[in-house]
């Protein structure tokens, strides 16, 4: 691994020269604009975990393609181990940055697309894969930090993406050349893209004949030429660019993993790093790949973040001198109760993994979509249960310029104390922290990342065989098993 | 009335110098600065209403002590037509703001405070309740907004007034003197309170004889010396500080009703002003009436809310091209069943309302606890639904700079438009409405304000009659009814 | 009212002889018949209240064609007052006997008919309405109980009455007589109908022109030729066939209303009694005013079961020893909670009803429906509670027979005791009461009873107003209100 | 393994010769008596999957005292892979019998025994581990099915053992002789008890050292003199009782595993068959490692069951022609999406299981109790969807006596039927299934099998390090560490 740690990693980004707009200005320096930095801190911690002696068994896994130690962030799943080891590990990076640290949507990215790509080169007679190897190769020995990119903005939602008024809904190839493709189009909600290294481009639905131009997967450096971004809103984001050491939440982190747009304006990808180019038929498989590896992950990292929620809180009721009351204890149970609830999806989609012909191991599609299915609506009770143990002084707080003030510091101070011996800045802080993983953006990442829960929904009933339910029904009423019917299926 | 619209309202309050604080410094104008402005605004429209022909039957009443016309925000209730129509009043208020107007904890204060008064004055002999009718028609006569402030910081939750380290963390009285008395504290969570003519202190708990000194009520202008207001941040807040138009969410109003810390250092309240003085026995009654009409309000205030905000997302999933899908169609049905949940305890607390001694009608006090404790819920699951069909988009939008600027303004008018015809402003402008309505602040006001939820559980055990459904139990099975044991009630 | 009694009632059933069929047999009597009996005394109750001095108030009329004292259940609704009386009087019958007792079936029908009638009348200048009068002057004078027959077998759903291969399926006229009709079909799911005097026949879907001869609404003695019913099965029902005392839940009373299929194998109808005849244009109406009355009474009668549940279940931990822990008083209060969440909705659209043009009050249709959408969901959520409380032992207790037995009926009394000084017969009764107003078929009834869960959200979603609730975002938004869309409406 | 088969099983019972009462009377033979004979079929498919060569895999282990092949249900779990074929087992076994198969509690005591009577001889310096391999080894080599018995009938619960006034509440030893002891006192819900070759007794409760003679292991055969057995009651059983084939639900099997009441009345049991006498301090892991252990199965077999139900559900709404509509499908996707959150923890508290010092494994306790947890939720709610969506005629449908009654048998069949082609006794039998599945005692079954709700969330909280979580919060926010409380732990 070149990049070896956080530091290495954070330099790293200072060569690069992507396009980044926030706020209608240029961003020069991700690792020192206040928008960007705190979500570098996060992806930088992945790096700093595979250099942690107590952790790199789980942060680091060796490449089955050159024998190399590499991060686990950018391994092609192996075997079970492998993918239960993953989720730990994203369970662990939640508990140290209390956020998104942004790095599995690129490692679900890489698996998803190689297991497709061995399948698709089989029947179509291609070598799509070693081109795949190669590149991939790169990004394991130099430990490069890629963002999976696979949501379009789709426009009408009703039309399909050759039916859209205009065609670049989609992202889609405008020019095929002899070296390479030129891409148009755009991805939204980009987690870490903007203090990536490279982009890995994906078709977002599974797509018929008609769509030849929209079936492309290709990998992109960030700073490619055409390539811009912008960065998006959060829920009390000038806290953050104020610098606001203690309204801001956590200290060093954000709330989610910083979402940008993603615009391809006639973008030149070398042949290289092309690996799909109008293999329609296997656009649905790429999709439903990632996204089950992607909703895999939600019920561990997640889970994470809540384990620092539910301390949070705990520490709070503690200095509010509410812990031992008993629908206290009851509710904080219940947030435990909640959280690994997702965790065990998590682990289960992963023991109950399976090798695709590739070799690289894929979750269990349904357990995974159940996991996700779960986080749209438990991470909403979870908040639910922490601003009521919390109390209203979440919505109602003076800002730390008053806790500070000169003139009105020590009313803040007095009036906002809870037992003896705890200073009331250790109070205030852990509102603000409350108050931001709880808030809007959050919560909203955790119902749409990975996929909106009618996505899942609509895998939940495809993989739920009631062919084979009915069956058993039938079995032990003693009815003919003719008569299966299709509609249900 | 003296102030009969929002005019001459938001002109009166010109008038007055309350000290406030925000983010350190001193707010000289509130109808003026970016932070208060808004809940002005929402307040003001309290006013515009009575002078609307079409809703003056809502928004106004007869006073029962002068015959004069008056806004209901000042009226006691006489009859159940009274309490329907003010809960219809708070719906149609919500639908009209999309926000808290503020004016009910002043007019739920009133109520309490006058029917309390009657049987106080009826048992000790005293003449507090004609005080208090004088100083209420000139609030009547005047029209003037005022704050009713019961909430006290209360430091070491464990402990009762009296025995906590600081004796401050409850209002109490640190000096009775011929012409009035002296009192020291703070009240938190002061809905409305920068932007009201008057403030009118309530005892938070029931009490008992050891807390004589906590056991006060009394009217504060709010620029009475000694009074120090320092009001409360939001989520996103500097969106609004800083004038965005679109990104703040809805250009005219705020989020929530703007709460502020109240303290009181040593100010004297005039003897004709004071309406409580160590009656301990009476502020058991006090507490439990105001918490029950405030509690019956969430249920119509917060449903006028929620039809903006259903209205908000219908339109959205039109432009996204969503809205024939059928789980849409059950999404914005389930909000809407929700909302309509809440409307019903609304409507029932107030049908079965019944006569205080005073005359003075008081809502049913279980379904009113019913209600707010059904909003600490339902409110959370209305908005993860608005999410859900919203869409990721929520959390990563780019600013409205971004949508503005000649740089990238146009790639996020391409790539966040929807249907054909309509500006992808429009869209925008319903995401960030969407984003205010469902964050953090907007949600811990619902879980939080006229009281947490716990406090509406123990009401409800309070009230729930065990030993006499455990006689109709016995008597369906025959057992006989000598035997109700004391442990359930 | 000629029937003035319980007693009055019971004699009067037994000079009729409808044909009635259960587990294969006649039944000669339905009140001496294990399996019927108890829905009897349970209907008994209606007419034992009437002359109840203190609850004659809420069991009583005056009737606004005669101006003589009625029943409130043949009762046409003439004021909001009559509605919330109504609800009242419900959840007090709830109370007295735990289960339902059936009459108000057959009010709903008459009073959805009646205004009805009005209306088709207008438009068709006919004269059902006077004939209806007619009919309803004997029925209250009388004060004869009728079942509200809605409800087809409806066959397969996926097709509309006049296309099922069975034409059947629905009641229909099959010929046409200068003295009357000829009629064809079945009810399902008819509550009280083998102890009901009268059938009120009516449509159970809008129709349209196609299906003239389903159509049809019109009053049918019970034991009319042709009329057969079949008494349907109940979860635990031998216990009650094999007249066990304790076992059988509750002595006097049976879990549900007691259902019946009823069949017209081509019955007569003379023409008085018919009250429409192929005004499809009316049976859309006919049905929503029929289900939204009915649908407004399960707020009210089965919160009168929860008292009893919630009663039986307190005393029940009372002998366990457990009353007093936190989480067990936590689920009595959620009990209390959900059920009267469910009792708001009832006095809600009660109070909110509105005259129709025949001067017939009808409830609020939008709160009448979220009313019962709740029912479906809390009356589960309510049973799971209290078999939470109750203990494993409601699913593992040996039955009576071993409690009274020689043998080992010592043992039972011995290791079924809980705190000193209560018989273990008591501890029993109350679990048995428990187990059977938490089976299955209790549950059923609630989820089922006036409507599948699915037919109130059709109705939630039409009446709210979609339109109107955009119109209030876009003027939030200052968004032009032109571009309301069909989509949603 | 002795008994190879089903027919083995069932033959080896005849040969036993326990004192069993039902209903007063006496059964002689459980094989063959309606009231037992369907929990004996469902053991028997214990032993049938054993010699199934599709899954003997599952079914069957490697004894690692013997080497010798045995039925997993006699087998200590040496690997995480044994605990996850072992909860595989189990969904299957629940998908071929739809109902409990009684044999995971005498599994889960003998795990439990196992290790910690090894930590226990290690520190007390006995060898209670041998007496017990013993024992096991008879049990293995002869796959005599052993009932684990814990639960106590608790007398008041609001006091320990020692400290009720009936001494027999909790089993104790009344006697100790050279050779054995003599214990008396019940234990309640013994699910298979009536069929089992043994039974192994077991403290309920951690106890401390006043409750010597209460901590107790001991092994004792069904038909020891002293032990009386009384079989449980269930709802509809007199369906069973009277051998209906279709009304029944299942034609082969029951609703629940069969529960009875165990009476040990002064028996005398050998010292080779005791296991534990006195030592209270390993009466706590004793009861935490058995619940564990119950706790991860129930979201195994549960799920098995939930596929039939799935599957009945599914194939009814075929037949009634609804199978299609959009809120059909989505309830029926809701139903899996529950139904597999449970078999995930039962996954995942088997994958993260460990190695006790015996070498015995153990699965993850935390994830085991959130497992059982939301069993006693989930349960409840699929049973509602699936109540929804099979209709009302759940709780109103003609017996079969009727169906096959020469009088009225054709209106049943014409007016019951569905879709064209499909016999009306399919859609009967179907909805007679759902009913059994989903009434009273199956739920109870899951909310109180393996502990109470309560039960989990004290070990939830216990289990949940707040500590850690804590210092977690503490560490984002850079807060010392120094003043984790004692309050929460």
């Amino acid at each position: 691994m070149k990049l070896k740690n956080g530091a290495e990693y954070i330099e790293s980004l200072k060569k690069l020269h992507p396009v980044i707009y926030y706020k209608g200005k240029k961003i020069e320096d991700v690792t020192r604009h206040p928008a960007t930095s705190p979500h570098v801190r996060a992806a930088a911690m992945t790096y700093a975990l595979a250099s942690d002696k107590n952790l790199e068994d789980l942060a680091t896994a060796t490449s089955h393609i050159t024998g190399r130690k590499i991060s686990r962030f950018t391994h092609v799943h192996q075997n079970v181990e492998d993918l239960i080891k993953k989720v730990k590990l994203l369970r662990v990076l939640g508990q140290k940055t209390g956020t998104c640290f942004q790095r599995c949507v690129g490692l679900d990215g890489i698996n998803a697309t190689y297991s497709v790509l061995h399948e698709m080169d089989q029947k179509h007679d291609t070598d799509y894969l070693e081109r795949f190897k190669k590149w991939l190769t790169t990004i394991q020995d130099e430990n490069r930090m890629v963002v999976g990119a696979m949501t379009d903005p789709k426009g009408d939602r009703s039309k399909a993406p050759v039916d859209q008024p205009d065609p670049d809904q989609y992202v889609h190839i405008v020019e095929r050349r002899n070296d390479g493709i030129v891409i148009r189009g755009a991805k939204l909600h980009m987690t870490g893209a903007v203090n990536s290294h490279e982009i890995l481009v994906m078709p977002t639905v599974a797509m018929d004949e008609r769509s030849r131009d929209y079936a492309v997967v290709c990998a992109i450096p960030v700073d490619a030429p055409g390539v811009t971004m912008i960065f998006g809103r959060q829920a009390s984001d000038y806290r953050r660019d104020m610098k606001e050491s203690i309204d801001v939440g956590k200290p060093s982190f954000g709330a989610v993993g910083g979402e940008a747009v993603i615009v391809f304006e006639d973008v030149f990808v070398p042949k290289e790093r092309v690996f799909m180019d109008g293999q329609t038929d296997f656009t649905g498989d790429l999709v439903y790949r990632f996204a089950a590896h992607h909703r895999a992950n939600y019920g561990a990292c997640k889970t994470g973040l809540m384990d620092v929620l539910i301390g949070a809180v705990s520490y709070l009721t503690q200095i509010q001198g509410t812990a031992k009351a008993s629908h206290v204890r009851d509710k904080v149970t219940e947030m435990i109760h909640l959280s690994e609830t997702l965790f065990s999806s998590s682990i289960a989609c992963s023991a109950e993994g399976w090798a695709t012909p590739s070799g690289a191991y894929m979750v269990d599609t349904m357990l995974a979509n159940v996991c996700k299915q779960n986080v749209t609506r438990l991470h909403f009770e979870v908040a639910r249960l922490a601003l009521d143990l919390a109390g209203g002084f979440i919505a109602t707080l003076p800002s730390q310029y008053d806790l500070e003030s000169e003139d009105v510091g020590q009313l803040v101070k007095k009036y906002f104390s809870g037992v003896e011996g705890i200073p009331t800045e250790e109070r205030v802080k852990l509102a603000r922290m409350i108050e931001a993983m709880t808030g809007g953006t959050a919560l909203v990442e955790s119902m749409h990342g990975a996929g909106s829960p009618q996505a899942q929904r609509i895998m939940i009933f495809r993989e739920g065989e009631l062919g084979k339910k009915i069956k058993l029904a039938k079995a032990l009423l003693g009815i003919p098993q003719k008569n299966i019917r299709k509609e249900v299926n």
